[in-house]
């Protein structure tokens, strides 16, 4: 597909994409596709008529895109289908855009002056831990190779539920937490010190929000699970291993991962990522689970080429890591089936995490514990070396699914670490 | 304090409470405060004129009551000393209610037919593990005596992130959950089954609403956390212990816990508590805390008698538990301080549970996994036996403090068990 509009052969937002996201204008926010260079305000758009053939849409245009996307799926396939359409160079409706050199000036924002919001209202988020190399690798630091995955592993989506708060869009500086660690983990009694997080981690992830909801106590079964997801985005769960490692016995992580989660601003709809679909890493799991886990797709995983970039301050980008969305041992259909599948209701806006995104190889993980285990260091295009994120790095996130000139990627998921708040 | 209406003396919503909630009127939903066998309708109050004195409360009275709660504690206070006195016996304002019979007549709503919501809109529910004796009880039976407490539990109050979406008011009936559950634990290798919770428990506790936010990156300081806090509400935290076992590792419970949570609804304020404040279990561990979490305050518990009820289908109701907020480790103020000094930012209308809330002798806890370990069945009034819940029963949870004619109590937290969901 060829676009009148100059895109950029390497844009992650081709015309085969069509995200949507939420955009200042003015005083307000307004919901917004990224296409090429530019934002196209949707109020703008329709405020000239863009979605006259589309009343529903018109009325469901709001500051977070929850209203849009409980419209449901295949309200949110005719309209990016139409967007296609009205920015194609052959397009059905020249005068809507191609030819309306007013809108033009008026609805696309160049994104390099656009602010992003977080695109949706989220109520609960969950992260799972769905990647099956970085479950095997983290169990391997902590249990060794024989036991590294708990029983649970294969039969289950392992979750847990995160901070919904503290979830910010790309961009966002966090400072480095502060709390309980252990000076000397290796004492006997365990006494902790106060002190800012030393082991300052990363976890490359995707994400997708949940477009219609379920009733509590009615489970979403694993046909339907598709159709109640809006799409998906990146997610940088930061993580302080130190912190985690003092708090999390009984109940998993709480304050080594509730200060912050970055997450790319722009929704890449499940649509866009369909013809990506690939086949996972253990095909042959997936025929063991019990039924109300397994899908009919044998297909059911994308193909989404990552990388994880590492700019220290002053010194120059490195990509540590470059993995891939085919490291998913579980579907996201197959998080919403398990989620629900006890009764509990999904809404519109809720964020689900897939875990860890690591490869098998060396420089394939998702996070420095994974890479260096604190002990042997990443170093740097500038020489400097790197167990965890000292302040002042800044980490970005990338992930493009097909071919130059038809990418469908997500952009930047960009965070950099302040120093710790003075208290 | 006696007032001008009858208020039985057994009442939890004496003229010494005041608690703050949500109802249904008409075809909306109203914020109303709770008073002997009354709901006062503050639309309908403020409507003729009620709180003319208190302007800046009537342009926040809506259909929760985060924008309420946002005002802060010093507006909460002068509201509810100013209704305690619209409700005297020797009124300031008898004008306003007392000889308003036709305002009496259209705000006053018998409890008996007012129908209550969860009172705030919930951003983030968080649920802590500060009753001593519920940890160390589980502590033993899973680890034994000499390891029943992890070593960092009387560092920091332990912690993990719960589901808001499927918290309910008083009253909601629940499906019993369904999931994965090992038949036969011991076995190895372990193969799980898909089942209906077999081993379906309650926890009794309290929770904390959050009153005004803090922003992200900006801990609470313990000295300003209590003035963060809205009210508290009784909570039963209902868990699937079986679903819980096979999936907890290493993340903490998901599955075991959200399908559904059940709150009173009516917010007994911050300040309604204060003359009830006590000396803790181990007030020598407070001054040994870090001094993120250490209070100034040394009576950092309350004292409010808490009761657990099951009636069975066709039975008669059974006390089984007798308990006192007395055994939490960690206040209110220290969960807050706690859960911020990461930076995490805690939103108005965020909810903090206590976690379970057991004594230490034998009929005392707030769980059916601490009374009968499965093992050792209660008996109920009618001479049924109970390990877990069985369809069909209904559990009330009670709480009160103070003495006849003066109750602040939270009224009755019920919920009954419906069977699973026909799949």
């Amino acid at each position: 597909m060829a676009s009148w509009l100059q895109i950029p052969k390497n844009s992650p937002f081709s015309l085969a994409n069509i995200p949507f996201g939420i955009i200042s204008a003015a005083s307000s926010r307004v919901p917004a596709i990224a296409i090429g260079e530019y934002a196209l305000n949707l109020n703008a758009f329709a405020s000239s008529g863009g979605f006259a053939q589309l009343p529903a849409v018109q009325s469901h245009l709001s500051p977070t895109l929850n209203a849009f996307a409980a419209l449901g799926r295949p309200v949110h396939r005719q309209v990016r289908e139409y967007l296609q359409n009205v920015f194609r160079a052959d397009t059905q409706f020249p005068q809507i855009l191609k030819d309306n050199a007013a809108l033009q000036k008026s609805a696309l924002v160049p994104l390099s002056e656009a602010t992003n919001h977080v695109p949706m209202q989220i109520g609960d988020y969950t992260d799972f831990y769905a990647g099956l190399n970085h479950a095997y690798n983290i169990g391997v630091l902590f249990r060794g190779h024989d036991n590294a995955l708990q029983p649970n592993y294969k039969h289950l989506p392992v979750a847990y539920h995160g901070r919904a708060s503290s979830v910010v869009p790309s961009g966002t500086a966090l400072h480095r937490p502060q709390g309980q660690i252990l000076a000397n983990p290796a004492a006997d009694p365990k006494v902790p010190t106060f002190s800012p997080c030393k082991k300052l981690d990363i976890e490359l992830e995707l994400a997708c929000f949940i477009s219609t909801p379920n009733d509590l106590g009615k489970p979403v079964s694993i046909d339907e699970a598709e159709d109640h997801i809006f799409g998906l985005v990146l997610m940088n769960d930061w993580s302080a291993r130190d912190i985690q490692a003092w708090e999390y016995v009984p109940l998993g992580p709480f304050n080594a991962k509730n200060f912050g989660t970055t997450i790319t601003p722009w929704v890449v709809l499940i649509d866009a990522l369909e013809p990506f679909r690939a086949t996972g890493l253990e095909p042959g799991n997936q025929e063991s689970l019990l039924p109300y886990l397994r899908e009919k797709k044998s297909k059911n995983c994308y193909e989404i080429p990552l990388e994880v970039e590492l700019t220290n301050k002053g010194g120059q980008p490195t990509i540590i890591s470059n993995s891939n969305s085919r490291n998913l041992l579980y579907s996201f259909p197959q998080m919403v089936a398990h989620h629900t599948i006890t009764g509990c209701n999904l809404n519109t806006g809720d964020l689900l995490g897939s875990g860890t995104i690591s490869g098998a190889e060396p420089k394939t993980q998702g996070s420095l514990l994974e890479q260096t285990n604190g002990k042997t260091p990443l170093t740097l295009a500038d020489g400097s070396e790197r167990m965890f994120l000292e302040d002042g790095d800044t980490i970005v996130l990338r992930g493009k699914a097909g071919t130059e000139g038809n990418y469908v990627g997500f952009g930047d998921c960009v965070g950099t670490i302040l120093p710790p708040f003075k208290l």
